[in-house]
C-alpha cells in the first residue's frame, strides 16, 4: 500500500489535531463544567482540578496525538510547526497550505465532539470560551501578549527539534519523543502559559474559536486579539525557534549540520 | 513449562484486574475514607488529597497491573478490550467470554480487599459509591453519559493499538508501553473523564458495584444507568476504537497492515 | 579493585537507606515547616505543598536513592526486601541481618540530616512525629492498620520483582526500572497509603523514630503500633509478595522459572 | 565543521541557562503574576498554580535546557557543577572561569526575557523576588540556609554523577538522562527547597538578582545572604557531591572506577 499520497497526509494532520483539541480543550472543559469531589466525603477533600491540571492535560493532549498520527506524518499538528518544516525543512508550500487546511479543520471537528461530550452544562449555561484562549488579565497589553506567544512558539519548535534529533543531539530514544514533546509543552504551560493561555499553534485557536462563534458566542471575534496573539505570534515564534535550532544550536554539536537534517526523520515533509 | 493454557490465562486476567481495581478504587477511598494533613502542621497545610490524585492514582493502577499480568496474556483486564480483540484481533469468542468473567471475577475480589483495608471508615460511614462510577451532577443525561462513555473507550482503545505498534507506528520500546498505557488513562481521565467518572472498563465498574450491593448499597442496581453508561458505552467505544485504528491509521503508515498486525504481540489472544 | 565483599555492600545498604530518609522524611519536613506561597503575590495563590507532594516525594527519594546505590548491591533499602530475597533469592540470612542493620543506622543518619536542615521550626515548634507513621484517625484499628501494611509491601515486592524481570515479563529496558520502582511506591502511597501513612518498609519507620525518641519525643515508642504495624506488617508482606510473583506469575510467563531468577541481575544479593 | 573552541562552548552554557532561568524564573512568575481559574466556572474550581507547579516547572526547565545544549558541553548551566568538573573530571580552571560568565550573563538575560513576558503585571507592582531565593521565614538562619544548600547541591552533583554512569552504575539509557536530571531536581525541590527556595546554582541566583536590582530592587544586595547562602553554598556542596560519587560510589562498582570516569561521556570538560 502507498503511502505518501497527500490525501493520508492530510487526513493524519486532520485526525491528529482533532485528538489533540478533543484532550486539549476537554481538559478545560472538565475543570470547568464537570469538577467532582468538592467538599464530598467523610472529611473535606480538596478543590477538584485546577490550573495545574490543564497543563498536564494538554500535555498528553499532544502526546497521545502524536502516538496516533506521528507515524504518517511526523504529527505536525500546529500551522507554526508547519510553517517552520517550510523554511527550514524544505516543505513544499502549496503541501503546507493542506496541512494548514486540515489542522483547523480537525481543531473545529475537535471542538464540536468536546461541545457534545460536555453538553449538559453547554446548554445551562453558555461558557464558550473554554475553546479558545485570552489574556490572563488587563495588565497584559496585546502587545506583551503577542511578545508571550512568539517566546512560547520559540521555544515549543526549538525544544522540539532538539528533541527529535536523536543523532547529533541528545533526543531520546525507543520512540519516546512524543513523550517529551508533551513535556516540552507542559513546561511551556508552566513557565510562560500564564500571560495568553499558550495558544502557541494557530489551528488550536481558531478552529474552536470558530466553534464557538457558530454556537452564538458573539465576542468570539471581536477586536483583533484572535488575529494577533494567537495567530500571527506563533507564526513568527515557531519559525524563529526553527531558525535558533539551526543557526545556534546544530552547528556546534560534532557532526555537521546538514547530515543531521537528513537523519531527522521525524520531522520530514 | 507449558504456558498457553486457558487457565493461565484466565488467571492473569483474574489477578490483573484484581490488582487494577484495588489501585484503582483504592485510591478513591483514600480521597475519601483516609485523607491527611488537613490543616495541619505550624502554617496552614493545603488539603490531602484531591481529584487530581484520583486520575493519577488510575493511571498508575493500569500501568503496575500491566508489568505484572502482561507478559502472561497482555493484560486485557477489560472486556471492551477484549471484546476489541475478538472482532479486529481474531480473538476466540468462547475465550474471550472466559476473559470477561475473570476479569468480573477480579474486579469483585479487588473491591473486597479494598474494603478490608479501609475498613474502620466504611463500618462507621457506609460511603459505598467509591467503588462505581456515576454522573457528575443532573446536567448530564444518560445519553449524554453513554455518549461520554463511548469516546472514552473508543480513545483507550485507540490509543492502547497505536502504543503497542512499535514496528510501523511510534510505540515506544524498551516494554515502556504499560507506562504510556497508564498515562493514556490518565489523559483520558482529565479530558474527558467528568461527566461520567470514567469507568472506560465494563468490568471495573460491575464487579465493584455487585460488591456494594452484597455489603448493603440498595442503589447500586437502581435503574438503567449501571448497565447503559458504564457496560454497554464501553462496549461499544472500544471495538470503534480498534476499528478506528485498523482502518484510519494502520492502513497510512509505512509497512502495510497485515504484517503490523502479526509483529504486534501485546494484542495478542 | 574487588568489589563483593561485604562491608562495600553495607556500605551501600547504608548510605542509599540515608538518601531515601532524606528525601523521603524530608518532603514530609518541607510541607510542614517549610511550606512557602500561602496567600502570596498579587493574586491570591494556592496552599504550598501538600499530602499528593509527599507522595511524590517519597516517590523520587527511593528513585534517586536507587540511581546512586543500586549498582552496588541492587537498593533493597529495605528488610522486607531483604527478608524477600532471603526466602526467594538464596541469600544468606547472616548476609541479611547485616543489611538490616546497615538500613536502620542508614534511615537513623537521614533522620538526624533532615533534623538539621530543618532546625530552625524543629527548635521551635518541636514536631517530631513527621519522622514515622501512624494511623490516619481512631476508626483504623490495629487490625486494620496491619493488613494494610501488610497488603502495601505485599504489592511493593509484587512490582518490584515485576518490573526487575526484563527478561520473561515486561520489565523495563535502558535501565529505568528504578524510576518505575519509583512510580510503584508513588502508586502504593495514592491507592493504600492512607490508613497507616504507609511505612511498607520497618527501617524507614523505626530508624528514624529511634532518632525522635533520642531527641525527646516520648510517644515515639509508647504501645505496640510501632512494633505491629510498620515492622512486622512488612516484613509478612514483602515476603508474601516475592512468592505471589515466583509462585502466581513466573511459572505462567513464556520461559521458565528458573532461568528467569538466574536471569534477574538487580535482585541478586 | 570543528565543535570544540571555547567560544562554542561558552555560547552553549550561556544559551542553555538563559533557557533554565527563563522556565524556572518564568514558572514563578507565572504562578505569582498570572494565575488563572481562580472561582471560575458554574462550578467553584481549585486555586491556579501553587508551589507544587514551582517545583515541576524548575525541573522540566533543566530538562528542556540540556535537551538543547547538552549536545555541546553536557550542559553544565550552573557554577557548582563546573566547579566540579575541575576538581573531579580535570576540566581547566582557566575554562571554567569562562564558563562561569557564561552562565551567569545567560542567567541574567534570563531574568530580563522573563522580565518582559509578564511585564504588565511587573510595572504594576514591582514584585521582583521572583528572581532570586531567600529563607522561607525567621525561624531559619543564615547557618542554617547554608546548610541547606551545601546539602542540596551535594545531592545535585552525586545524583547528576549517578544518573550519567549509564556504564557502570544504573544511569538510564536511551538519551533519558536529561529527563532523569530533571527529577533530581524535582526531588531537591520537593525534599530539600523550602528552607532557602533551593538556588542549588549560584548563577540561578545571582544572575537574576543583579538584573532585578538593575530596575530598581534595592534590596537585592543587603546583607551577606545573598552571597553565603545561594553562591557558597552550592560552590562547597557541589564538589563534595562530586567527591562522594567518585570515593564513596563508583570504587565499589563492579569495574574499576578511572574507566567509569573515561567513559562518562557527558560530564567531559
Amino acid at each position: 500500500m502507498k503511502r505518501d499520497t497527500l490525501m493520508q497526509e492530510l487526513w493524519a494532520e486532520f485526525f491528529g489535531t482533532a485528538i489533540l483539541i478533543i484532550f486539549g480543550c476537554g481538559v478545560v472543559a472538565n475543570v470547568i463544567f464537570a469538577p467532582r469531589l468538592n467538599g464530598f466525603g467523610i472529611f473535606k477533600t480538596g478543590a477538584g482540578y485546577d490550573w495545574n491540571t490543564i497543563n498536564v492535560g494538554w500535555a498528553f493532549a499532544v502526546t497521545m496525538a502524536v502516538y496516533v498520527a506521528g507515524g504518517i506524518t511526523g504529527a505536525h499538528l500546529n500551522p507554526a510547526v508547519t510553517l517552520a518544516a517550510v523554511l527550514r525543512r524544505g516543505m513544499n508550500f502549496g503541501k503546507a497550505i493542506g496541512y494548514w487546511i486540515a489542522q483547523v479543520l480537525g481543531a473545529f471537528v475537535g471542538a464540536f465532539i468536546i461541545h457534545k461530550i460536555y453538553l449538559g452544562n453547554f446548554i445551562k449555561d453558555g461558557y464558550m470560551n473554554i475553546f479558545y484562549t485570552g489574556a490572563a488579565n488587563d495588565a497584559y497589553s496585546i502587545g506583551n501578549s503577542i511578545f508571550a506567544e512568539i517566546a512560547g512558539t520559540f521555544f515549543l519548535v526549538l525544544f522540539i527539534y532538539a528533541i527529535v534529533d536523536s543523532v547529533y543531539n541528545l533526543g531520546p530514544g525507543a520512540n519516546l519523543w512524543p513523550l517529551l514533546v508533551g513535556f516540552a509543552v507542559y513546561s511551556i504551560g508552566l513557565s510562560l502559559g500564564g500571560p495568553t493561555g499558550y495558544a502557541i499553534n494557530p489551528a488550536r485557536d481558531f478552529g474552536p474559536r470558530l466553534f464557538a462563534a457558530m454556537i452564538g458566542d458573539q465576542g468570539a471575534f471581536s477586536g483583533s486579539y484572535w488575529l494577533l496573539v494567537p495567530i500571527v505570534g506563533p507564526l513568527i515564534g515557531g519559525p524563529l525557534g526553527a531558525y535558533a535550532y539551526d543557526y545556534l544550536v546544530s552547528p556546534f554539536l560534532p557532526k555537521k549540520m546538514e547530515e543531521s537534517l537528513k537523519a531527522d526523520k521525524s520531522m520530514k515533509a
